[in-house]
């Protein structure tokens, strides 16, 4: 197996190695559409059922709209339209024929051609508030809270695995509410369940805030994001939570009675994450060696690797393996005994290495005859021996161990990484030396920010919750301005 | 609430109107898409869990290719173009524009044409097999057992709820094996499962058997199917598990080496299900009052309602109604208490009968003075009254009780519809006025075939597995026929 190029070396070329070679996506031969592999697929279902755990704990149901949304659909919401109709997969016939000229050909049959064109769903608000009309007439039929797991097309001109892809998958609730401050509560409780999704279960730190106007979600009054930093200094963002008022429920007319017999239109949130998230979590944790994984999110969290000589040996290890593996079993972990005689340990050890598995347990001759094993650590690659008595415990803890280490790790990268400046000089070296969050002053105008983004590239990735307070002048153009933004590259 | 027609009036028109009011699922806005409605996806993501399980417990890992497929790959395989390429959403294009003659519409932007169109998947036998090339190589890489939950599209001109639909949801297993052996058996094994999901978990009996050469799926060396019969008499195709031989393999030119150094062509299977199940479901088990769920499938098991004449009796009902809530749910039993106050019992009941909700315990004065609870049975509608002493024991036997009963009666209905006929005569007279499966020598053509489904509707259903040999005669040639064969009018 040739080795990974390294971060250092090229951070891009390293990310892209990293996704195919750790078995978790690849290019398809559909243009900006990826396969997810098993591999990949076993760490986007673990997020899955964990955020879906969290949806239904909060009165959240599951459901299932069409994939088709009529153009007309579109119409509808004017900035809904503009931002996502331009770039779409758009169906206009519903048949294929063989190619007269060439029989072993199909050409799309003309008779086919559909009277209206079908956009496949880059987002669902309007195909699901055309249908909340139906089901809204009284107060009593809200709120309505409704979560749909999903595939999405945008078409992205520039693609890469995870981060942006053509189709990607992902979940997106749309909530209907009588009262504003009822969708405005939704909106921020979505938020902090994505923050500490984030963080307790994916490890990864994530900065709460809001999004400036110029980068809002076409169609919300307000976007909610957590923002994320990975190991190049670049931000992500690794989920949102929009308020989007009263604009689809004007734009598609849904109306219902209130408790005092008046007719109103109800208040709309919505708030999606996807299989981007396997891009943050994989530019958070991992190094030159392949993945890290957080204990949660790992398939295989354990592997066991034999170290023997002839089959006599083998045997030997085999015993004391299964009877590791059976008790963590009963513990609820996952763990894998590879004794494969056609690999080597040596080979092993890099496979699990690249594949993040987050604790491997070696177990040799010498293992045999001390009554121990040796115990490997990913996130840091450190080793040590261990008595075999008890050793099931020792693992159990540390998985927890590793949890707690890889989140603090990646707080203190990010922390590390959060630079306050005072002119627009110091914010380009930062941004070109050292990167990461950048906080500085800005003067509110859509304007400086354009000037800014164009400039640098940086974007304001958003104003934080809590914010503290703080009068100063943007460091553009000198305005005055009562806190400061966080400014950052991102993916 | 208008009462549901009855089954004896109008069966299909009974159907179509319980998906709607039992909260199921709803016609959207997008001609033959439907929306699945929470209460009905919540029976959904039961049988997908359950299915995920057995599929994982035999070896079996989840993935997600793709939703287009270039059209050139239908190309490939010749009988399944035939077979899908027909009936399909094709993207022609990848952008929308403002309308310049009206700028409040958009229309297709004719810059943005695809220089090849893309289909939206009616089932992903090409798009995998042309990804497998790459992972094939060596026998070593085999065999590979991977599973996707997809949504598929196919453009039906006639839709029913759940029965067919132009977008539906379901599993897709693609398997690649070293030899033919091992393909069967993977085909046979999926079969299987598929048979024990219906039984056991949805409660419907199913016949296991072969189809004929015109009733294969398109690429398939042989399709096995698992037959269910509803209660009109009609059959449903419940799942199917295709052995495709070589024939993917050749087409997408996968080829692998095999342990003695030679190359050779791998082998293949898929299987599906769909929720088309729901249609199964619904027509299996449920009556004129509504849905009839076995306990495996109901989101809710048991419904408790109070009756109460004012709030001091309310609260007094509340405790002993909590209590018992609270044992169910630490049995693993999900309940709902509903003490609403703006419903009356009458029609507390009647809502939760229409929704299938297994058990219901009614708690009243009357129950509270002589330390009882009356318990119903929704599959039979029976009525007692039981003490409240250990009720939660009762209940949760109760259910178990009730999925064996709902089996059973579903038993009993199939097995008195199977029906031997021995002249062409008979089998007129049976399916019209019987209906159900019935069982009747063929002489084994297509022409045979093809002259009684055009005559009477009839298809052969299917060719039963382990089934008796019987020398005979064909009810319509008079040719020579060595088993029966099961026909039926089908969904």
């Amino acid at each position: 197996m040739a080795k990974l190029t390294s971060r250092a070396e090229d951070y891009s070329k390293w990310y892209n190695e990293l996704v195919v070679k750790a078995d978790l996506a690849e290019n398809s031969g559909v243009r900006g559409c990826m396969v997810i592999k098993p591999y990949g697929y076993a760490i986007w279902e673990k997020m899955r059922d964990e955020m879906d755990r969290k949806f239904k704990e909060t009165g959240h149901q599951n459901a299932y709209f069409p994939i088709f949304i009529p153009k007309s659909y579109f119409e509808a919401e004017e900035q809904n339209a503009e931002g996502f109709a331009k770039e779409c997969a758009v169906v206009t016939h519903y048949r294929l024929k063989a190619d007269p000229d060439n029989p072993k050909k199909l050409i799309v049959d003309p008779d086919a051609k559909l009277e209206e064109e079908l956009i496949v769903r880059p987002t669902s608000e309007a195909i699901i508030w055309s249908t909340y009309k139906n089901w809204i007439q009284s107060y009593r039929d809200l709120p309505i809270l409704i979560n749909q797991w999903a595939n999405v097309v945008r078409w992205e001109m520039r693609t890469r695995l995870f981060l942006r892809t053509t189709e990607f998958l992902w979940q997106e609730g749309h909530t209907a509410h009588a009262t504003k401050t009822e969708a405005i509560e939704e909106t921020e409780q979505m938020l902090d369940i994505y923050a500490e999704f984030a963080e307790k279960f994916m490890a990864i730190p994530v900065i709460r805030g809001i999004k400036t106007a110029s980068e809002r979600f076409a169609g919300a009054d307000e976007t909610y994001c957590i923002e994320a930093l990975m190991q190049d200094g670049k931000a992500l963002q690794a989920g949102t939570s929009h308020f989007l008022g009263q604009n689809f429920s004007k734009a598609f007319d849904v109306k219902f009675t209130n408790n005092e017999g008046k007719i109103e239109y109800p208040w709309a949130t919505s708030w999606g994450t996807s299989t981007r998230l396997m891009g943050a979590l994989i530019m958070t944790h991992s190094d030159d060696q392949g993945l890290v994984l957080p204990p949660t999110l790992a398939p295989i969290q354990v592997v066991i690797v034999p170290i023997f000589k002839g089959e006599e040996q083998l045997k030997q290890i085999d015993e004391v393996a299964i009877r590791i593996q059976d008790k963590l079993k009963a513990s609820g972990i996952s763990v894998k005994y590879d004794n494969r005689t056609e690999y080597k340990p040596g080979w092993k050890f890099a496979e699990y290495e690249l594949k993040g598995v987050p604790v491997r347990v070696a177990i040799g001759a010498r293992d045999l005859e001390n009554g121990t094993v040796e115990i490997a650590r990913r996130d840091n690659l450190s080793k040590e021996t261990q008595p075999l008595e008890n050793v099931e415990k020792y693992i159990e803890d540390l998985l927890n161990t590793i949890q707690r280490d890889i989140y603090k790790k990646a707080l203190d990268f990010r922390d590390s990484h959060i630079t306050q400046v005072e002119s627009y000089e110091e914010f380009k070296k930062v941004l070109e030396e050292k990167g990461g969050f950048i906080a500085a002053h800005w003067d509110g105008t859509p304007e400086e920010e354009e000037q800014i983004k164009n400039e640098t590239k940086a974007t304001i990735r958003c104003i934080p919750l809590n914010n503290v307070m703080e009068d100063g002048v943007s460091m553009v153009s000198g305005k005055p301005s009562a806190q400061r933004v966080i400014f950052a590259k991102a993916y």
